[in-house]
């Protein structure tokens, strides 16, 4: 049973205020300004064992502090360790170690019936898979780890797109402070903003986002758009897809492996979603073209 | 000595070609366009023996082919295993895999000199430091792996930034084909552009130029300018500072802990470099003022 302990603090170090020199039209200003928070988090995973638990150190990851308890999820998700809300047991701060250190290690205790496999879970999910690599290799490798392919029997207008950008913008609350965020959004088919994660790093935000996910058991998101402020790279498309996502946006450019796997797994992929533009780079079939005037 | 095989083989997979469908002012059109390549690279160690070598598999980073033994070198820089290119014996791809995949394998040969630490050089640098965390541990613990702060007792002013941004603005020949990749310039004072490196990932793109520094017996470069195309997080001025870089400009945000390392270190961290207007955050006293008319 999920027993979460919902009474996380937020520490309110999402943005922090530094003083600066501005130069602007040839004229220097001393004053204040905000930034994203950065800061390392540790994720620990505890196994229960007879009497007592025992403890790996995952992975250590640059963040911005905030809903560390679904990034926390949302990594081991990724990982392969952990696939729905069952698997965990419960998640909290760390509470033996020094004050203003236990906000920046997040543990996650695993479930008994959990088969948690160390030598699979490396320190990074894509160094697990080096042993002679290649893209095609990587791709394999995905194959293994998510078996199944996202469905989502729908299609959506070009407008419902624009639309959810223009959201997603508003929603981008700490990027508009700090310009310094990246953004994953999830939305339902009518175009409505589910959820919207920010984070430093845009690994981070998706993490966040699927985690939520998770732990609200609303995995898979099959009747869902995610969103990307950024670029879709490789990791984004394969985080997406193990969260049974069908339809990926992206405010910029996809990379090479992240066509390739999109379309392997038909996902649809856009990219470039600008002011009424876009590209459609896997699965189009989920587009609904208005029919010429 | 250094003997790097020069003959690397470029396979020009740093752009690929797909096909897509683009949305533009409500027409619809098929076409072929270009993405940023993204491939896995595989990074492996080998320390002499008596009578061979013995390999570590040290990370896999997903990156843009291209500059790949410059790749290895400057990660393993950052990483604290090498300081200059007396301790790097050869650079090689390597031979006994598959042919699709040798070329995503790279093994750096030590020298027998070098002290290698394979229990310090755990697969990611900051998961090494996963014994209790918190941003000023982070920064501790940074002070222990560069112990040294950059010197460049210079002065810039503002002019010589934006025409900095211009000429990085014109090298980023891949960005502008693909959209998709970040780049990693260095400069000297006279504002004139050395090096840049592309790629998917920003750390990637700073660990190919410092790994060129390197390999060229160029570092500490003290008397140089780095610029990065997009925002400047904790461990790119991390990697800066090692290379002994004293100034560093990014296009975009700055991260919290950014800041705080920059004013550790007292190097120079100027932010949002865009037409007309930049702001510093760290080490003011580099930037030379022109006089209110």
């Amino acid at each position: 049973m999920l027993a979460l302990d919902r009474a996380r603090v937020e520490r309110g170090h999402s943005v922090e205020r530094v003083s600066i020199t501005r130069w602007r039209d040839a004229k220097r200003e001393d004053l204040s300004d905000e930034v994203a928070g950065e800061e390392p988090m540790e994720i620990r995973v505890r196994v229960p064992t007879t009497g007592g638990w025992q403890q790996h150190s995952i992975a250590v990851t640059m963040r911005t502090p905030g809903n560390d308890f679904e990034l926390a999820a949302g990594f081991l998700h990724a990982e392969g360790s952990v696939h729905n809300a069952d698997d965990i047991d419960r998640i909290g701060y760390c509470t033996d170690v020094a004050e203003d250190q236990q906000y920046n290690i997040v543990t996650v205790y695993l479930a008994p019936h959990v088969d948690f496999d160390t030598e699979r879970l490396s320190r990074h999910v894509f160094t697990t898979s080096s042993c002679g690599i290649c893209g095609k290799a990587t791709l394999d490798w995905v194959q293994i780890s998510c078996p199944q392919k996202p469905l989502g029997d729908f299609v959506l207008e070009p407008e419902k797109l624009f639309s959810m950008r223009r959201a997603l913008e508003q929603s981008q609350s700490l990027f508009a402070r700090t310009g310094g965020l990246h953004a994953s959004a999830l939305f339902d088919l009518e175009g409505k903003l589910q959820y919207q994660r920010e984070d430093v790093g845009r690994h981070n935000a998706t993490d966040k986002l699927v985690g939520k996910l998770l732990l609200d058991r609303q995995l898979p998101a099959s009747e869902s758009v995610i969103l990307f402020s950024g670029r879709a790279a490789f990791e984004l498309v394969h985080k997406s897809i193990l969260a049974g996502i069908p339809f990926l946006a992206a405010v910029g450019a996809p990379s090479s492996l992240a066509v390739e796997l999109a379309r392997r797994y038909g996902v649809t992929l856009v990219g470039f979603l600008r002011d009424g533009r876009f590209n459609v780079y896997s699965g189009a079939e989920r587009m609904r073209w208005p029919t010429p005037a």
